[in-house]
């Protein structure tokens, strides 16, 4: 290395354990949020989601794999900041006709945190001739986003039967 | 109201605090990632993307006009907990190779915050009648997007020098 300080191959490592650790908090939102949600279509999505994410884990351990480490959660201030306003939409929300759109509104701001995650360690896979990581951080990104436009389709719904019903 | 608790233009007003406290968090770290950055292009983008949050603090001012309330800011945990993520990247990773990797890794995930944001509050503002608001917010929502895609872009190519010099 020409260069001192931590390379690119390290920042990777960093970030899988950053999104190894928000997968697993999210796995222990995702019941509440399926309890607490109102709309049928809501709940199944979030019993989808659950089923999905439990792939996503277990992806990232074929991911840890890839670069002989082993599976290592670091705790991601981002995603409890995240999950903790959706704990407090619940709170603050429970029985009121805006709580599935609060649910929602939390659910996707988890996604897009999930998605720009992935989208980052795709690239950097790529560049540093990961293939297989690549190709599996390609479909959990690709579940990401269609959870994401799963979600914006029931918000709109969601939004508009709250609105009739007031 | 036929039913009790909080509704949608609550939720909308409670949500319109906490984006606006993300604008403010994000108006004081923009020039501290500015700084830091080592590729003239990142510096550039960085310092583009201050005089555009400054734009988005303004509409927020007039969304929050357009509902007849003050601005006021409540404080946000997940831009929190993300702009903390990116404090340790500068702290960790300063002098590195993988330093400017790490700040668009960091800043792609401030954008995601905001592209989530932005599209509830406008689907919300849409669905409250707001036709002021769902423009204004419309307007920040494109300008994150981009901003998020002129990261990409960036992203690619300083990855590249990097792995090259390396």
């Amino acid at each position: 290395m020409a260069q001192k300080g931590k390379t690119l191959d390290e920042l990777f490592h960093d970030t899988l354990k950053d999104i190894y650790f928000a997968e697993k908090k999210i796995l222990t939102t995702l019941p509440k949020m399926e309890k607490a949600a109102q709309a049928p279509e809501l709940k199944k999505a979030f019993a989808k989601h659950e089923t999905e994410t439990e792939g996503h884990v277990t992806r990232l351990e074929k991911v840890f794999a890839a670069i002989d480490k082993k599976p290592q959660a670091k705790t991601c201030d981002a995603i409890v900041g995240i999950t903790d306003e959706g704990a407090e939409i619940m709170k603050e929300y429970k029985g009121s006709p805006a709580l599935d759109a609060g649910l929602l509104a939390a659910a996707q701001a988890v996604e897009h945190y999930e998605i720009s995650r992935y989208g980052t360690l795709k690239t950097w896979a790529k560049e540093l001739g990961l293939n297989d990581a690549v190709s599996l951080l390609e479909q959990t990104l690709n579940e990401e986003k269609n959870t994401d436009a799963t979600l914006t389709a029931i918000a709109k719904s969601v939004v508009n039967k709250e609105a009739e019903a007031a």
